[in-house]
């Protein structure tokens, strides 16, 4: 038995925070296959977190461990947890990014649902209300010391409680011996997320990438129906007229919009950095609409 | 069976893109070995691309899978290719990346072929001409959607196409399973190019790595029975005479040229920057020369 | 026999140096597991390599083989060497960044006495004096070339003499077949290290990490007995009152003092960045004292 760990944290490559969790867990489990996610996760940002946390999980071997260390409350009495969900298990601070990578707006369980069934179903998400816990099987609150490193810090529990909690359950220890269960957890309400009222959705900006590309909470589905080709998308000053295929639709230095791959609707430019030749940043206001 | 795979992209590390790649290929090979080359490719710079993944990609094992995604046309009618040289495989899009990084004139064919052979023979490589295939023995259209994601992405084939196919191919799969022969393939042609007129030499700055250090497209070939002392290198209004040996060699703050570790002439300065110190870019024109 | 390997480097990733250590690595042997500590240290920088490879390489596994590249004197005279300290090996240019990691100020054997014996007796470190090679077991010189590339550059040692080097310590190879018994090695002496005068530590900043926190010399054994609510940090114009638990301690916006996660003295802004927000730079004097 021996199931992948992902790791995903905002603690950079740098100062060896991510080789120091990975030497606890190979000192564990000498086998284990431990990949990196993302460690550039802006510090203490939960919502980035479980956004790229949740469009590239969902990729991974469905028995994967995926440790989410973004945590901001290290160190006071926030718990750590573990969650099971069908075969897949999770292993972070209880703040929030869990629920919102799993079941939020940018979750990859409605992205799942979609791929499964042909179609999108508003319905099928009632159910992930805040506060929900389904479909998850259990939460456990990490409480067993004798799965943690000798001595905790105050500051670092990504090395000191997270990462051996995840080597002992890569080894096929079940999550009964390292934690209890416990019923509720700390759901994180985002303020806003897009909306569309008839013809208009209201969104805003959620990542820029490497690339300078500007993706935005507004999901294709939230456009159904509407004619994609008449679509403006409008961004401070600026608007976007239609939503292409593919980059390349656009001549080199002219933005463009588009589906990207996480089924999130983006602004490109061509051969550029849409976020900085549109001056955008992340939070600010984009409008979906078919009226001029 | 199990072929270590190497990533090359553009893509950086800090959007999760690559992490998704790893799980996209883990979850079809879980034994897989995975190896990053660099994800710091300027965006969409093919040139850049093929010098930093040819520099790095000979010293793998000679049966690797080397996927390299520098994908300026995603979504277009560009095509996904596998080619086959030897027991290596590469893995790409159409876009001139692997002709120029396996043929092209930093390729690594010819240091294979000086390593072999203990000296260079500009010979040798007159059958690696534009449009060249030898010694490739196959070149395949990855055109079998069965070994793609089952939903296949406008803007991240790296996911979507290279990642499952390069993952199928490691699992012991013939090329002929993920796609079908063709013969022709994209040529790129680069602008420039080191030329060697009698005792000068004229190049330009390819690559300008880590430490400040000054990367040219003048091979050590191209100065071979020149006055290695002697030799001059103009950048800019600088000028750095004599081919040391290495860095240790200058004093501290000092210019210093050599050989670097890829076999091309480099500048560097002691203790610092040397594109920083020199105000030197890519592309910039280099001149090495005897005559004062 | 499958012995971890690590590589910690001032390399950065961007160029595909690491890509090709790693290469090199698994050509050698292709079962190996290759970890990243880090690739950012400053470049050149000894005495910061020293301090984060020291921090992270004590939670490997005991028989990990740990190569260590911060090498300004490389194609100089400086040896190659390896050291054995139980049953963990470390592969290294002779510059002083072994034994200042394993027996400096910052080293882990400090910290691994204080954990095995619950209390830091200095006396028990006194035998880490400079020039001290107890309890190292073994240096040797790598100086058998038939374990290193055939081609050997002046400027790339690490993937032309430790990466191979480590690689055939990973099959197995006794290091008597790689190198020779040698007595003296370079010892790094630091300008500074903290020091206690009664009731007064006088120290330096000697890392700034990802979040910004400021990272002192001074160790907690340093102010043991002091009045740890009453304790002033005094860095610049800046005081910091008191040494709280947990970042969690501090409101949104303020500075806080800890003991951080690697036994160090830590300034961290709550919600910010310390460095920035107190202008801080590496190598500034900090002084713990509880006299106002």
């Amino acid at each position: 038995m021996n199931r992948i760990i992902t790791l995903t944290t905002d603690f950079g490559t740098g100062d060896g925070y991510v080789g120091t969790m990975k030497g606890v867990i190979l000192r564990i489990n000498p086998q284990a296959t431990i990949v990196d996610i993302t460690h550039e996760i802006a510090p203490q940002s939960i919502e980035q977190g479980a956004f790229l946390f949740a469009a590239s999980a969902r990729y991974f071997p469905a028995n994967a461990i995926h440790v989410v260390v973004v945590d901001p409350g290290v160190g006071s009495t926030r718990r750590p947890i573990a969650v099971q969900m069908g075969e897949t298990t999770y292993v972070a601070p209880d703040n929030g990014i869990l629920p919102l990578a799993i079941f939020g707006q940018h979750g990859y369980v409605a992205q799942d649902y979609r791929d499964l069934h042909g179609g999108f179903d508003p319905a099928r998400l009632a159910h992930f209300q805040p506060g929900s816990t389904k479909p998850v099987s259990k939460i456990m609150h990490l409480n067993k010391p004798e799965y943690w490193l000798p001595h905790v810090s105050h500051t670092f529990h990504g090395r000191d409680i997270f990462a051996p909690c995840a080597a002992h359950l890569s080894l096929g220890l079940p999550l009964e011996a390292v934690g209890e269960p416990i019923k509720d957890w700390k759901w994180k309400t985002l303020g806003g997320g897009a909306v569309r009222v008839q013809d208009s959705v209201f969104g805003h900006v959620i990542h820029i990438d490497h690339f300078g590309n500007i993706v935005t909470d507004i999901r294709e589905e939230l456009v159904q129906g509407m004619d994609l080709s008449g679509i403006v998308l409008t961004v401070g000053e600026h608007r976007v007229k239609g939503l292409q295929q593919t980059y390349s639709d656009a001549a080199s230095g002219q933005a463009v919009a588009l589906v990207g791959s996480t089924g999130h609707i983006e602004i490109a430019v061509r051969d550029g950095s849409a976020a900085r030749d549109l001056g955008v940043r992340l939070g600010q206001a984009v409008v979906a609409s078919c009226k001029p």
